[in-house]
Parts: C-alpha cells; sequence; structure tokens
C-alpha cells in the first residue's frame, strides 16, 4: 500500500492500537470477517467511525460480508512495525512505575521496557518485573542510544530537570504521568497522562453530558 | 451565563480541567491576566485551539490585553462544579490502585477516593493513603448510594463481573484502566485509558508523524 501515512487523522492513528488487539484475538478464535458493527460493539467505537477510519487505510467492508480479518490484521501489523521492537526506559520506581513493569505491556508484540531507573537505595540494583533498576545518578552512562521513549513515573517537581536530561541523551518521546506540563524542543512528542485531569474530565462529563454520546 | 453546556464539544471538555489548574497556578501567584500564548506555552495546547476553547466559553479576549484571570477562573471553577464534591470508589488495590490511593487527587478539590475495595487479606482492613480498604465480597454492603464514580484497577479478567456489580450498585461514570473493554448500559459513561494503548500509539507517532504537531 503506497499510502502516506502522515494523511491518517491523529484520532484515527489513536484507535490503531486498539483494532489492532481486538483482530487478533478474533483472528485467534479462527474468524475470517468481521462488521464493522460486531467491531463497534467489541472496541466502544461507533460503526460510522470505524468506517472512516478504516477508509483510509484503503480498507473498504462490503455490505453483507464485512471486512477481512486477515487482510486488516497484516495491515495493521505492518502499519504498527509490530515486527520491530521499540525499547522503553522507565524513570521512577514508585507504585505507579512498579505497575508498569509488571505489566511490561505483555500484550504488545512491540514494545518492552527494558531498562528503570529510581533514586531510592532499596530498588536500585533489584528486577522488577524482570527489569533492571539502576541508579538515576547513572542516567548518562547507562542510557542506551537505542532507546527511543521513557515514561515518566515521578514526582512532579522532578519531571523537567530529568526530561531536560533525557532531551539530552536523545530522547525522540515521552509517555509523560505526572502532573507537570513539560517543555521539549519541537522535535520530540510528548504525550501527557494526567490521573487528575482524567477523572475531573469524567465526572464533568457525568453532570454535562448525555451518556449516549461516548468518548474513547 | 446562559450557555447550554451540552453545546461544548467534547474535545474541549476536556481540556477544561487543565486550563483550571494552570488559571488556580496563575491566580495565585497574583497574576491578573493572560495571553493565550501564554497559555498555550503553559498547558501545551496550540493557541488557536485555547481561543476556539474560550469562545464557547464567552471569553472572548482582547487583542493586547488577552484574557482576565479572575473571570476564567470563577467561570471555569463554576462550570467544573468546584464547590461540589464528587466521591470516588477504587476497586483494586494493586500498585496502580495504591499509586491512586497516595495521589487521591490532591490537586482536584473535587473529587476524592473516599474508599477501596480488594480481595488480598493483607490489604482488607488496612488504610491506604488514608482510604480505608474493605472486602470486595462486600461491595454490595458497604457501597453508598451517593458514590457516583469507581476506578477500576483490577486484573483484566476480573473487570467485567465488577462491572456488573457497579451497574446494579447504580454507578453512573467508570474510569477503567484495565485493558478489557467493558459492556455497560448506554446511561453509564466509561473513559478508558488503556496504558499499553497509550505506549503503542507514541511509538506508532514517533514513526509516523511530525512532531510539530503535538496531541494533548
Amino acid at each position: 500500500m503506497n499510502m502516506d501515512q502522515s494523511k491518517i487523522p491523529q484520532a484515527t492513528a489513536k484507535r490503531l492500537p486498539l483494532y489492532y488487539r481486538f483482530l487478533k484475538n478474533l483472528h485467534a478464535s479462527g474468524k475470517q470477517r468481521v462488521s464493522s458493527a460486531e467491531l463497534s460493539d467489541a472496541v466502544k467505537v461507533d460503526s460510522a467511525t470505524i468506517r472512516r477510519d478504516f477508509s483510509y487505510f484503503g480498507a473498504l467492508g462490503k455490505k453483507g460480508y464485512g471486512y477481512n480479518v486477515n487482510y486488516l490484521l497484516s495491515f495493521f501489523s505492518k502499519t504498527l512495525n509490530q515486527d520491530e521492537m521499540t525499547s522503553v526506559a522507565l524513570i521512577g520506581v514508585g507504585n505507579l512505575g512498579t505497575a508498569f513493569l509488571h505489566y511490561n505491556f505483555i500484550k504488545n508484540n512491540n514494545t518492552k521496557i527494558s531498562m528503570a531507573f529510581d533514586i531510592s537505595e532499596n530498588k536500585i540494583g533489584t528486577d522488577v518485573g524482570g527489569v533492571p533498576v539502576y541508579d538515576l545518578d547513572e542516567l548518562e552512562s547507562r542510557f542506551p542510544a537505542d532507546i527511543p521513549v521513557a515514561i515518566l513515573t515521578v514526582p512532579a517537581q522532578a519531571a523537567q530537570s530529568i526530561t531536560d536530561r533525557l532531551v539530552k541523551l536523545g530522547i525522540k518521546g515521552i509517555l509523560n504521568f505526572t502532573p507537570a506540563r513539560l517543555n521539549v524542543p519541537g522535535h520530540i512528542r510528548i504525550h501527557h497522562i494526567d490521573l487528575a485531569v482524567e477523572l475531573q474530565s469524567l465526572v464533568y462529563f457525568l453532570k454535562h453530558y448525555s451518556t449516549e454520546e461516548k468518548m474513547v
């Protein structure tokens, strides 16, 4: 497919990993085809949105047939670079960081936390979920050139200074779980997941919106 | 302001808690006005989006002056129901759940985790971050009628059955941190934060998008 990937809207791109996971399950259960209604029910995205998303990939379902599971799966697999492993570093092995290390994205084939850093003597030198924890003071000497992504699970007040160090080390993207808004050069991508904002936003939606129009 | 809240686009509504937090900080530091460029720099949302968002609230900045901090703050405070406390229950006191309990949204004035549930004997009967942990078997007898929101941090395979029980208890919204997609009646709102999908999505964006167009 010669499609220009950068033409896919960001909102669509955000849903790709979700579609991919569900299609893998479908495939594993031996299913050959799926309708946008079935997909919609499973991933909780309305079927008009699914049809529009899929049309960007040139995957056009047939009426009364639906989509070919194998075709979609191999397309998503390629698009999501499933055959290429991305190493990730985690900074901050508190409760949230520990949760990530134990989880370690076992359902993702293409991302793996390969090292973690902390300042606590109780944690330095241990393995958490099979991942070695190093001294944050050794970040510069330990950090390999082939890690493009870091997960930041440190206290908010430490977030910017550690980010500055990661930027010097050539990081390309940061998944920021701290409440801090990070300042980085324009070529670095930050995805910010602020747990307090997520909760406040849910409460706001409960008060102000009909729940028939769901978000993803 | 007689504006119909339900006319605010959901993407705008999602940014309200972010704006509100930053404006509180500005106000605390004695600032009287703020430009959309300053706001943009602080909250990492482009200023055209900020201006469009604010226009929905009838807050129209003046050229060369910007926005009045007090006005915005009192408007957001009212809109986000800052004077009304929402109690939240947390189900699943593992690493992720423990992180939430210690955090307990201290920066939110209007949301508070008031009780937690788990199945582990080591945790039942303890306080984590000042929040009592009860036996999940006692969910039906302990759960008060005035808790509209639950945070779900349980293993994926337990998510749907616990959700079914919460639905029977009259829950209105669930913040779902499990990889499971939950089936609920249409009047219940689910916000799903799938950590594996967030990581995969960041990796995808690093490979396919120019990083100058940031997401929030």
